[in-house]
């Protein structure tokens, strides 16, 4: 129940927003802002970046500056960037900023759409990891046969190693998110395989099967055993748990195959006069089509396991990818879920391993 | 040049079959066996079954059974037989007698349509591991927008662990399996990371990029250094390197993903009157996106690092599928390429290990 009480702490109408080092600039983030504002006037915004530059992009929309409050860092992180060398001299950026302004408490969740690697080490260096997490994890929605649409993958990169008690803390945080973030009461969660026999697999996987089985009941959500790559975009589960190697090549090959599959139908209605035409006729129905697999319709990966929430949005997000991030940031903000994992993740690491907060 | 000299061995010239243990009978196999003659007279087959069901299915494809020699079998591994059982218990079933014909020398290559586990752990007890081949691999063709419309990606499954030696001797049957089966030179080898930078990644695959860097040179391939998931389906190599756990989940990923798309796409063309008008013209065009990309076309995941070429078609090929693993077994058959690869390896081995044979 912690958390719950106090759902309308100040910090949750708050989003803590890295303006700069995405591929497309701050005039798309700013206009992401704007948009989804007007379907969420409620929406407030902690903005990090140039103010030079950002107080005429925030002035020209008109009401946007009643939601915003701009805070200058000099500096951007550049997507060709080092993390390790952004972790040492990142002080001063827009990003770095963001990310403090959560530790300081004045937002519970950042939304970046600069480099991936250095947010996430600024990030677990400046907010620190959950008390008994090892292994943050990043999260993402999967295009799915599940009437929410999506399903719930994790890691798909944060880290390429994890044991069992990783595998089974992403089981906890990614039925969470998928609680917290698609409104689901009861996720089913499976552990990704090479097949469904409980004898199957690597020695790791096989321990994580037992130990997510068994704290399963108590937290609320079914345990569907192993799950293989075709149920990805399945409807057999709604969350599915891999590390942080397996995560990110099936993710690749997911997008990739999508990709090519998409190309494949351009080059076939292009082919002939008839397909041309119908290619005509068929245009509302193929747009619904591409918005349904397109994976950046859903922009954002979410980092796991820190204190605070990290939204990480597409470099390359366009103005309707940026509000579709603020709009997750926005209710897991609002749904208190930050602390809501902390409390979930204690829980189940002060039973699991009672000498080791 | 092992192997060139002697290039019309009678084994060469001969496929054996297991006509039993697919999910759609013997029917099927004899017709597959029909279409691919139809198109390759030169072929001869050894099939494998029970002759009493054989023999009138044979007999009714006219001009067939002269291009088969019928070898009876009792028994048949079901889909549902454990494999470590068929192992023990095998004898006298089509597929040990279609795989015992192949150590016997009266052909080189296997194809049968049964039970992938029981196939593979059969296959590696009776004609052994190659001369210094740690674990064998199963390989697939995907498709992709190379010129030859396939990449070759392997293990995607006969074995959970790779270490660097096996991912080394992975590249090398990949690269063979590209020069005899797709047909390409100097085949352009990938080893799958996530990410393309040369120290990202497990220690392992590191030291494996190290050593096929060390091989690629004098056994006429490009080494193009780490890939991602997305250039599985990509052009920007021919091989794709694994292990076999990653392979797997990355195949069935692409296989869901792909399916998924294609179920969508028949979603927005049943839609509206218009866009099921626009699916009528484009007809044409869709059938050959399907055929495109539909993994099954290349019927025939094919076991390598042993002594023969055994080729797995789908359990569930239809008569298409059958023919299409029999032009696969065939074409690899006549090129010599179970004593090519032996070749290849054996040289490798040789420098790379001097002590261990």
């Amino acid at each position: 129940m912690t958390g719950e009480a106090s759902s309308d702490e100040p910090s949750r109408g708050v989003l803590s927003v890295d303006a700069m080092g995405g591929d497309l600039g701050p005039e798309v983030v700013i206009a992401g802002l704007a948009r989804a504002v007007k379907r969420t006037p409620a929406m407030r915004f902690l903005v990090h970046g140039d103010t030079a530059v950002l107080e005429p992009l925030v002035a020209k929309r008109r009401g946007l500056s009643d939601h915003v409050t701009l805070r200058h860092a000099d500096r951007v992180v550049a997507m060709s960037d080092k993390p390790s060398q952004v972790m040492r001299t990142g002080q001063g950026t827009s990003m770095w900023s963001a990310i403090e302004a959560v530790r300081d408490g004045e937002a519970e969740t950042v939304v970046s759409c600069g480099n991936t690697g250095a947010l996430m080490l600024v990030s677990t260096l400046r907010l620190r990891k959950l008390p008994g997490v090892n292994r943050p994890a990043i999260a993402i929605l999967w295009p799915s046969r599940n009437p929410a649409g999506f399903n719930v993958m994790l890691d798909v990169g944060a880290d390429i190693k994890a044991d069992a008690d990783d595998l089974m803390q992403y089981a906890l945080m990614g039925m969470s998110y998928a609680r917290n973030g698609l409104g689901l009461e009861r996720p089913r969660v499976g552990l990704l395989n090479v097949g469904t026999e409980e004898n199957k697999g690597r020695a790791e996987l096989r321990e994580a099967h037992d130990m997510i089985e068994g704290v399963a009941e108590e937290n609320g959500f079914d345990f569907a055993g192993f799950v293989e790559g075709g149920d990805i975009p399945g409807d057999v589960v709604d969350v599915i748990v891999t590390d942080g190697f397996t995560g990110n090549v099936a993710l690749k090959t997911g997008e990739g195959t999508a990709r090519f599959v998409r190309d494949m139908l351009g080059e076939a209605f292009g082919a002939t006069l008839l397909s041309k035409a119908a290619a005509l006729l068929a245009m509302a129905s193929l747009k619904r089509l591409s918005k349904r697999i397109d994976p950046r319709r859903v922009n954002g990966g979410v980092f796991l396991g820190l204190n605070g929430t990290v939204v990480k949005s597409h470099g390359s997000a366009d103005e309707t990818g940026v509000a579709a991030a603020i709009d997750l940031a926005w209710n897991l903000s609002r749904s208190g879920f930050s602390k809501r994992l902390q409390a979930r993740v204690a829980a189940v690491t002060a039973k699991t391993a009672p000498a080791d907060p």
